[in-house]
């Protein structure tokens, strides 16, 4: 069976198309050919298959995580999958209507010289401002007078930050720092993530600011740790920034990975990601 | 440029025929390619080459670390090595013999129904006894009744922890406990593996007895932590637990990756290691 390998700022998965090959059962199969030591390695197994009936989409996106789960998004991935489908022969269509478990997304996409997809925009939706649905705990936060912005503390160790919070379908709390590299990630990641102000954990994200266009930032992702890229974090950090004034509504955002570019639309209020597509290699699993 | 993915227990490569293709500088290319999210991913890069000029070997065997260094062997990569001569045609040998930086290695193999090689004995040696070349600093070591065996106070926890030293080429110290899964390898191995009675560090083991002919291993090595398997770590438990009457020559053992067979041989005083060599997949790598 072909596979491609391909990654969104290093967030790696096996790539199989769909309308080539017919996986049984994919969440058998995510687990052998995602482990990185006795399989192919990757994140987890992605599959560009046709849509469901009834569905107006040009290709379907169905994602298995390395444990066998199945997930509904994700915004490296996404993007992927719109190469995959462009440069197999799936569909020309631009912008690429595709569907996932967060529904049909529209995907817009640029080609190299080679006529292969290299960088795609992805429209990740609205942000959810209310602290109810991000969701935090009100009452275990100090308000500060910055809008999303409250004071928190970490009873363990005895520190307090200040965080922003922006959901964009999952949670996230923004710190913003001086320097991003001298944060000890791994401290204090674990200790945010499950902080009793939040019902539902956290995705954390450190963030220095350089420009009104321009931030680096550090992430510890919920369930994963620290990860090279969060497409959901990197729109929450364009939305935070310009909620607390501190960067306009486009910004490229330097991750672990490379490089993103947000936009926080004004005349919808959607943000829309922009980032490269990789292919790394194609392989034959013998299964 | 066609690779092919294998591993040892789960001691994992990137192999590249080098009858069939020239990789001119293989030092750049192991980083790239043994990146486990923006490339192949693996432990490292092996080539399987013609023996140099004047040596008398079947194949060449050169293996390059992920960080790009060169290394001498590895016991899961020359049996890995071994089955891709035999299985793509450069050799039918048996016993192979095999250039590798630490001289020319005679394998044995079996091959499954397929034709294809399974199993591969290694003649790994013959261990190193005297404290001083394994090497360990008897100064700061109480000694025991038992042989190669001695007591090691850790400074930092106040315990005191009984081990065996073995040198295969590389050091070894084996712990022997009653449950190997009980054992908080994080906190143990960095302590151990740099003790000040440790000059060049130390891998170190924690060994569960079945029975005269069958051990559980638990492994931290040396510079690279939890893996998933040792074969120079291997053979020393073998030696370890004869000396001490623990087990017979010839042993099983159970290694988190798999399952190794171990023979201290009396004849000769070498260690033979057997176990499987694992082909994965094939791929096709862009440059």
């Amino acid at each position: 069976m072909r596979f491609i390998k391909m990654h969104g700022l290093g967030n790696d998965y096996v790539y199989v198309n769909g309308y080539e090959h017919t996986i049984a059962d994919p969440a058998d199969l995510a687990p052998r050919i995602a482990d990185r030591h006795f399989g192919v390695g990757g994140d987890g197994l992605i599959l560009a298959l046709p849509p469901e009936p009834g569905v107006e989409a040009d290709v379907r996106m169905r994602m298995f995580n390395a444990d066998g789960s199945e997930a509904e998004m994700c915004g490296n991935g996404v993007r992927c999958v719109c190469k995959l489908a462009h440069d197999y022969g799936i569909t020309a269509a631009n912008p690429m209507r595709v569907q996932t478990g967060n529904g049909v997304l529209s995907l817009e996409y640029t080609t190299n010289a080679d006529g292969k997809v290299d960088q795609v925009t992805v429209d990740m939706g609205a942000p959810i401002l209310e602290p109810a649905h991000v969701p935090v705990a009100p009452d275990k936060l100090t308000p500060t007078d910055q809008p999303q912005t409250f004071r928190l503390s970490i009873a363990q160790s005895n520190e307090l930050l200040t965080t922003t919070f922006v959901s964009m379908g999952n949670p996230h709390a923004m710190i913003y720092v001086p320097d991003v590299h001298a944060i000890d990630l791994t401290r204090l990641g674990p200790l945010l993530e499950r902080h009793p102000a939040f019902p539902n954990r956290m995705n954390i994200h450190f963030v220095q600011l350089h420009a009104r266009n321009e931030v680096t930032m550090r992430t510890w992702e919920r369930g994963s740790g620290i990860t090279l890229a969060c497409g959901t974090g990197a729109s929450a950090v364009c939305v935070a920034g310009v909620l607390t004034d501190r960067n306009d509504r486009t910004i490229t955002a330097h991750l672990p990975g490379g490089d993103l570019t947000l936009e926080w639309r004004e005349s919808n209020n959607h943000v829309y990601m922009t980032g490269p597509a990789t292919e790394v290699f194609i392989g034959d699993w013998p299964d």
